[in-house]
């Protein structure tokens, strides 16, 4: 059961969507559910753009595509979130990460949604829900800004006939199934829970905690020696698991400085 | 759980369909959840030779398409029928017959598709689920031919907030959150979720992580400055956060370690 501030809470975020009608039809999906904070990730504008004009001549979204954000980059556009799960369609990719079903991750999302903690003076994390391209969906540089992948379980007729087909929805389609399964259980009034005296770390946070891990492994020629394991979406991935509240995080930041300033340190005083 | 039979003795009818973007993406939907039989009733042929033409340039679900029929009334496009659904957005009509959600119906809709009863040389009766047209819905004398009238719960903004609107949502979502309710509990021969090949970090290695992360507080003099976040038990659940698989926490356990040995030696270097 969602409550008006859970849903407030979700965040729709559309990664290098390219057909305006698919962001009209994004938009259209999230009012018909009642959600309403839409965030496009492009680096270029003209969809958008046209989503926007579109919409003010449409039925229904029109609203949610007014206030809809452009951002070009990921980070920026989900930095004020603490849970980041990105929807996939697994196709031939061999997976190196759990992907759950929407069915098995909505409780964990609707967890999120509901019992976000938040000072009087401090938004509530935000939970956001990521959708790809049309083409590509989501790649692997943006999973590592996930903590949960999920997918929608769809029917493979390679188990039964011939032929093989992309295994990807339509991104309108999908964003319906999504808050469609969200809403599942009703609008109403949610039971209270204990809150979490404790701010989530958010994406930005960990942006920072990647940050310093890189240049951890720069200080330390780390990234000489393991290029592989150094690379940047891979150190995201292991940044992501850093600090789950924000005391967490900064704990962790901290150590990383210290580890960082040490070493430079004791560089400085190496003899040459 | 959907077997191939059942499935198959789904069909979906569009009734009023105007526009041949919306019939494809119907089909795209049915392909995606594994349903077959499209029927599309229309007075005029040109919305279905449109979206027959399209889907032929269309990645997806133009095998569906090419085997759609066109009916020009809708008894004839559900004679083999037995029970026969309604789609409604109920609006501002007055209801004269119950209307129960999409989730109370499902159970009901696989029930029939399930267990038809059909003889040897008779096709098992089928199971329609009636769509409206775009602009009106389906119109009370064509709901006078189902059995069972469901709605997908929409959120009304007229209980919490200003403004009335048409509560209806676009078709081809409609019929994907349709057809994803009916497979939501698997299909029979269900495509597993690619294993992941990788093994979880087990308790062991956590431990393991924990004595590196110390050793590392240790070898930069973290320890010293910061006590209280160097105590075993604040550290362990520190290191509890490192490597969700053991693929990870091995990068993890080999990252700390090259990082106290970098460090370690730096001191040997180190003018006394």
């Amino acid at each position: 059961m969602l409550t008006a501030e859970a849903r407030s809470r979700l965040v729709v975020v559309l990664v290098g969507a390219r057909n305006p009608q698919n962001i009209g039809a994004a938009a259209r999906a999230m009012q018909d559910f009642g959600f309403s904070d839409l965030r496009v990730v492009n680096e270029f504008a003209p969809p958008f753009e046209a989503a926007q004009l579109e919409a003010k001549s449409a039925v229904g979204a029109s609203s949610i595509m007014a206030s809809a954000r452009l951002f070009s980059g990921l980070p920026e556009a989900i930095a004020d979130c603490a849970l980041v799960a990105g929807t996939t369609a697994i196709g031939g990719r061999e997976l190196t990460r759990e992907v759950i079903t929407l069915q098995t991750a909505a409780p964990q999302l609707l967890e999120a949604l509901q019992h976000a903690p938040g000072g009087a003076d401090e938004p509530a994390a935000r939970t956001a829900l990521l959708f790809g391209s049309e083409k590509t969906g989501l790649t692997n540089e943006q999973l590592s800004y996930c903590q949960l992948l999920l997918t929608i379980p769809l029917f493979d007729p390679g188990i039964e006939g011939p032929g093989t087909r992309h295994l990807s929805m339509n991104l309108g389609q999908a964003v319906a199934v999504c808050l469609y399964e969200l809403t599942r259980e009703g609008f109403e009034q949610a039971r209270a829970l204990p809150q979490l005296h404790q701010a989530l770390a958010t994406s930005a946070d960990r942006e920072r905690l990647t940050e310093r891990l890189l240049e951890l492994m720069k200080a330390t020629g780390y990234d000489q020696r393991f290029p592989a394991n150094s690379r940047e979406h891979v150190v995201r991935r292991l940044a992501q698991q850093l600090g789950v509240t924000q005391d967490e995080a900064a704990t962790w930041l901290g150590l990383l400085r210290h580890v960082v300033r040490s070493t430079q340190k004791l560089q400085e005083q190496e003899p040459e």
